[in-house]
């Protein structure tokens, strides 16, 4: 068993300032287990983690009562978008060495066996991927626990090496936001002579834009606030949408090939849909749980509803590629670590441009 | 003023057997009128019109006391796909002549100037396009009366050339039916190389397997009833699939490049999205009104929920062509029209394969 520091959450509702709203649970600084390492495992001395709504959402589940763990409560230690450097390699390990810069995502393991870990959709995975925070190891049964934390070990295969040009901070929130939105623009072919469209301009959606104008595509950004529109053509976005204007909406119907709505609110997705072009896609990347359409806005124009959400190690390793080519990051705020309970809170109101990331070395 | 004769339903709740169940109101034959032509108008003396679930819907809805028109009551009669012979034309009509066997399905006029219209995808108009039955004529503002009738007054571009070879009872049904099916099917690509799923085995369902076996897909049919098997094989499909069996459906997840949901029913989609394959698509074309689905089930294998409707011009041309070159047509049963009433009833309770088509020749 090996030792590390991290941040875990409160159990229970004990000291908790409610799970409505803004305020969520301190998380205290607490010592942690590792496990030794097994032959095709890596540790990884964490630098830099990112802050996502899904930590948020979990921290507050948390406090709310809820626990994750079929098996009874576990720790709660977020993180699932991490850079860092080798710090010991277990004898298999073959394509990584002691001192490389590498990146773990939200995932990190799978059943290796399914059609979808096959086709290199490791988080598609028919038995569930091993959740970086919040799953179960396949192998001994325990609870992983995330990269808010000094030190993290996974296996080989889900260690990704962070290609050199990459400031490892900003990149950090690549691992999940930005993979979120990678697969769908790729998958659904946005490019140059394409026309995207983001919807939301957060965390997400910040990544979406960097990557959509990377890759060619014609890219406008759909946003509630009129005075994004600034940030939003710094980001490289060709145009911008009001979406609180009916007429800029009016007139961008039936307009872009790709809509991703990265908005992490439940809402309405018919004004959207109806943005979206003879048989384009919108792709709700946001927030998980059931949606409603209305069929007749798929009908008319034949349009189409996705979704994704994280990567697989092989569409990992190629935005990663395709990132460093095209200098893309994250735009964040860098905190220390002993700062989290602060990026958490702040994120709860949408207080920040647009992904803060922990800086781990105040754990030493 | 011209005057024909046709199958009205009885307006309010009058003598209604209810809504719900099977029973329905039952048509009168009475005498109707039609415009007289305008330069671009053809007359059709309706030989042939299929009874699709529409029809059956909208009978039901006005005995209920629902009323469609926005401009008060209006008599209703249903068809919205049928076909015929022109008897004659106006001054500007320049592809059809008197004697031509010819198609109409549920559209019969559109704006002609937006975007939709100018990609030939009327049925999408942006000012909504004048529905063959229960519309507003974009001229005169009178509603129009579909099918169920000896003859119709059409613009000539929404009348279709019915190729040589197709025999006009069984092809009526292709003009709402066969195109609403195709079009999804042509738009996802289906052909050699592709796995297609048809879940349900009606009107829309029958067609959809078929026009799927023609385009060379391979070609599942999914249904709840084992006995439905036989018919599958002999419509041309290649394998079975029974959806209350789970051990089945378990072996088919992840299986399908395209499904095609044709159940008129609203259900739960998160069994037919788990037979998507990675980037597949579930189109949804049996009923409209709103649908819920996780997000999970479209995340999980980057998995499309789309829709689709009728036909544009183009595509129901290209369609008809098409099935005259690989012979396909509905499977009918034919009913002289005066027992119209009797195969709304039979509808209703799925007594039909795979569709009822109308004789109009009694109503001379």
């Amino acid at each position: 068993m090996r030792t590390t520091t991290g941040w875990q959450a409160e159990d229970g509702t004990a000291g908790m300032a409610g799970t409505a709203g803004t305020a969520v649970a301190p998380l205290r600084r607490v010592p942690l287990h590792r496990r030794d390492l097994r032959p095709d495992d890596l540790a990884v001395r964490v630098d830099y983690c990112g802050v996502c709504h899904t930590d948020l959402h979990s921290v507050r589940s948390r406090a709310a009562g809820g626990d994750p763990y079929p098996g009874g409560p576990h720790p709660l230690v977020p993180g699932h978008e991490f850079t860092g450097v080798v710090t010991e390699t277990g004898p298999e390990v073959t394509g990584l060495r002691v001192g490389d810069p590498v990146a773990v995502g939200n995932i990190v393991d799978s059943c290796g066996a399914c059609a979808m870990c096959r086709a290199g959709q490791e988080n598609f995975c028919h038995a569930f991927p091993t959740l970086t925070y919040g799953g179960t190891d396949r192998v001994d049964g325990t609870a992983t626990l995330g990269g808010y934390s000094r030190e993290y070990v996974v296996r080989e295969r889900f260690a990704h090496a962070l290609p050199a040009g990459l400031d490892p901070a900003a990149a950090a929130p690549l691992l999940c936001a930005g993979v979120t939105v990678w697969e769908p623009l790729r998958a659904l072919g946005a490019g140059p002579g394409t026309r995207v469209a983001v919807a939301g301009l957060g965390g997400l959606g910040h990544l979406a834009v960097k990557l959509a104008v990377a890759l060619g595509a014609d890219t406008t950004v759909i946003t509630r606030s009129p005075d994004k529109a600034g940030d939003a053509r710094r980001l490289g976005a060709h145009g911008v949408v009001v979406s609180t204007d009916p007429e800029q909406m009016a007139a961008a119907r039936d307009r872009f090939d790709i809509v991703v709505d990265t908005i992490s609110a439940p809402h309405d997705l018919g004004p959207y849909l109806r943005l979206v072009a003879l048989d384009g896609t919108l792709s709700h990347v946001g927030h998980l749980g059931p949606v409603t359409v209305e069929t007749l806005d798929l009908l008319i124009g034949r349009k189409k509803l996705s979704s994704a959400g994280s990567g697989g190690c092989g569409s990992t390793a190629d935005m990663l590629a395709f990132c460093a080519e095209h200098r893309v990051t994250a735009d964040i705020e860098l905190l220390p670590s002993a700062r989290v309970n602060e990026a958490l809170e702040r994120l709860g109101r949408n207080d920040v441009r647009y992904r803060f990331v922990l800086d781990m070395s105040d754990l030493d």
